[in-house]
């Protein structure tokens, strides 16, 4: 599984998202000028209700789709872990059981987030060696696109998580990205040695002994670097990644609507805003860039995609692409290397880690 | 000292800021049309370079103003402990003198942020009950705007020092943004009782038994929800307050720029941006509002006002009437009696505070 000659399965779970199974489908219908003709797509959801959509849907015909059935949804309020293990007939729970079982290679939902990291973790294993997994962001930066994580799957690391995930960002960014050898920063509130806390501290200590060898780590960045592209992969806490994600595109929204009110104040803002609307889709499609709808679950055994629940055709397709992506470039091979390499190196600094889920 | 009644004097770092001190000065002069006619201003600088500044400044003139000589400056890259120790005659650390030994009601300084923290705090008593100052900060929301606090200066809170940032907040939301009861929320990356982390947890137990009386607590918020006015006080620890705020203001940085460059692309975009500039200037002003040029260090005896590295004239201007405000509200007295209130309530969660500095 997973080597780029054999036939790639994507697992999707076709009921999550806030624009519901069409807009999914019109995106996997957006993806058949970039898959392979031998992909499969599962698609997890109420049989019926895809049936139909799909004998709607003519170019889906060329594809290589096959029906779940699965009768609940995983709604978008629903808290992380009662979500997923009370309905274990949901859409996103059988996708997860379906890559856990080996019949899938990555799997894609828009659903709700708390529980897909949850399921994925609950679900599935862990890379050998690794922890704990994070959630991966791709970012607009000034001049390119940066990977930040985590961006929430674990709030309340060990140093060792977070040199982890200076290792599985620095992998994805080199497939999702194509960057060869990704700057690593580690987010904290000062650049001099000794500033930040205890665990940025000895992080910085680890990431120290493996730069050259199996990351580019180009040590300690401040929060007004990280759009800067000082460096491709900024590593913090899921605690205060998940905070600053989240500050940060509800300010993009906010600067959003904002300038929206400004240029709609009078007939003269009005007509250059006319003018100009080519500037302002072009501003939109650089805050959020449809190509990265995607954002992987890593540290896991398998890929799990999580696309953004507001996600339309093109994000979807974009989530899509990245999903191939990790299967045909062997992610997770990489990864599970430089993992094993990284704890060659860091046993020192701590007793061998355990895996933590099943 | 600090009652409405009686002179007022506000010792002034003329030195610190990227700008120079003519634009300090400048700010100082804007100030005219609002400040008591007995307001005394205590510059503290390069006595020869003020003085040449201050003659060729004659709107300086109606104004009671002094000039202290510093024969030293702290520079902005300059670290912080090391700062404020090795430059005991800089403009920061002589105007710091003047506000411990009570012969100023406020400091004003655009310079560096470290440093003037370390100095406050090292330099500066905190109040009575108050264990660690806090950088307050104030925002533009959807609607209206918001404090946040603690932008940065203690990275390593306990409970107790959150639930004090609370009440420090609340009552510089009071004088700053006018409001009566203005509502706190602690920032976490979930709304449920039991997710975030230890701090969170504790903290917001805290909270909710001072809620009412002390501070009007209405729990925890997210990410996403600080810009959209929930709260009127945000509350956080000083290691994700500075990242959060560093990020976003770079963000509005960025997305400054990459309108910027779309408006520029071909003639059309350019025509529409002349005929809408003044919606341009506007989303500026409410992104970055000149008339809240300075932050306070919250939680110290006096108060200390931290204007920013690249202020103008108006934000000079902002920060002076910032300063002003808080001496005539007598913001610390009313800190003073709440911090008093809420130790007495919070007397079962800890052993009573000590004061650290002097």
């Amino acid at each position: 599984m997973g080597s780029p000659s054999s036939r790639i399965t994507l697992a999707v779970d076709a009921m999550g998202g806030d624009k519901g199974p069409s807009e999914i489908l019109a995106g996997i219908a957006k993806s058949a000028s970039f898959v392979p003709r031998d992909l499969e797509f599962q698609l997890f959801g109420r049989e019926d209700e895809l049936s139909t959509l799909l004998s709607n849907e003519p170019s889906l015909n060329d594809l290589n789709v096959t029906v779940h059935h699965a009768p609940e949804v995983v709604e978008m309020d629903e808290k992380p872990i009662a979500g997923i293990k009370n309905k274990k007939k949901s859409s996103m729970a059988l996708a997860l059981e379906s890559l856990k079982e080996g019949n899938a290679d990555a799997l894609l939902s828009c659903g709700n987030t708390g529980c897909l990291m949850a399921g994925g973790t609950i679900r599935l294993r862990t890379l050998e060696g690794v922890e704990r997994p994070a959630l991966c962001t791709i970012w607009p930066g000034r001049e390119r696109y940066f990977t930040l994580l985590d961006a929430g799957a674990n709030p309340h690391p060990k140093p060792f998580h977070i040199v982890q995930n200076a290792i599985l960002g620095s992998n994805y960014a080199r497939v999702a990205l194509g960057l060869v050898r990704p700057k690593v920063g580690l987010l904290s509130i000062g650049t001099e040695e000794g500033k930040g806390n205890e665990l940025i501290h000895d992080a910085h200590e680890m990431l120290k002994e493996i730069d050259g060898s199996i990351v580019n780590y180009a040590g300690l960045i401040e929060g007004f670097q990280i759009f800067e592209n000082v460096v491709d992969v900024v590593v913090c806490d899921g605690f205060v990644g998940n905070i600053v994600l989240k500050a940060c595109e509800s300010l993009s929204k906010l600067i959003g609507s904002f300038l929206d009110e400004e240029l709609k104040r009078n007939a003269l803002r009005k007509t250059g805003a006319l003018l100009s609307m080519g500037a302002f889709r072009g501003l939109k499609q650089r805050i959020n860039p449809e190509q990265f709808g995607g954002a992987p679950l890593l540290g896991l055994n398998r890929n799990v995609i999580k696309a953004h629940g507001s996600s339309n055709r093109n994000h979807v397709s974009g989530a899509i692409k990245i999903a191939l992506d990790l299967v045909q470039h062997d992610m997770i091979g990489q990864m599970l290397e430089d993992v094993k390499g990284a704890n060659e190196i860091l046993r020192p600094f701590h007793s061998p880690p355990t895996q933590t889920s099943n």
